[in-house]
């Protein structure tokens, strides 16, 4: 068994981005060699997601767009202790902080369509994501 | 290390079903003799669901409802592409597009009520998941 | 490879209540001498989640109000079996029942802020969870 660990550090500019990390995932498979296997997609924050989905700029907006209608900005408890990010909290649940995608023949087996996206919902600040890949 | 993978392909009468799939997932795990590790059951489209919970047919009725009334159908950006599916690609994120099933003993260790659901949310066209089976 | 499976039973005193398990699930890691892979944490239940997010807890009541508003206790086709706990699964969903994480020179490689959290949400009776760590 091997295994091959990475982080990445997204430091955004605006504060909800949505950035293809396709590419990057596929690049770590490759440099693991691990043909059959396994690869963790994970933020390492509570304020961010990690989501397989569409690389079409309408589709990215109608998300940004409901997730701030199912997790408002709003006043929330968590604000007393001077934090002003709760509704980020709340679209970090709802959209889960990590995908595990599987490896076949050396790549990532992903559909036609898949498309790796890191979900940044509190940024313009370093915020890490890790990547670990595992298999043989 | 062992692992085997699985595709199957779903091509649904309706727009939207669900489908019990443990036995399919069960079945895989059986052929491929590992008895410790972990099986990924994954979509590979972006308008599909997989998850993990009670095979009782008034609950995926009430699924379906809450579904759409959390993801709507409506007139979604998205759709500018031509497309018309953009409710189910929310759908899809919210329930997210993948499990993860422990394996103990050569068998998938779920717990009394767990049963493994494909959710098609854009059916009548073939669409493909895949189980990756992993362990020793 | 080598793997190690815990269960915890929980029984908790309210209907709905967060539990941070933190450290249960590094105890595990530790006891399994792996030094690189990955832990899976799952509910075995249909009406529980597993999240990783902030230990703090005006967040923890302003998740449990979200979630009451997105998934409300409600009359659900589901209760004409008897049962009363349509939103608890409907909750779980929302919420997915399980958590990968990453392993790291023999430790959950968390971010700064991430704390795993077992969430019932029809409670006052015994739930299951399992830990599997795999890796080397």
């Amino acid at each position: 068994m091997k295994t091959l660990t990475r982080y990445r550090t997204f430091n955004t500019q605006r504060r909800c981005e949505f950035i293809n990390i396709t590419d990057y995932v596929s690049e770590a498979v490759r440099d693991s060699s691990i043909q059959e296997g396994m690869v963790l997609v994970s933020a390492m924050h509570i304020t961010s997601g990690v989501w397989v989905n569409d690389a079409e700029d309408g589709l990215l907006a109608d998300i940004e767009e409901w997730l701030d209608k199912l997790a408002p900005k709003a006043d929330y408890r968590h604000h007393k202790t001077g934090a002003s990010n709760g509704d980020s909290h709340l679209k970090s649940l709802l959209v889960h902080h990590q995908v595990i995608l599987p490896i076949t023949k050396g790549r990532i087996d992903l559909g036609p369509w898949q498309q790796v996206y890191y979900a940044e919902f509190d940024g313009c600040r370093p915020k890490r994501l890790i990547v670990k890949v595992m298999g043989e």
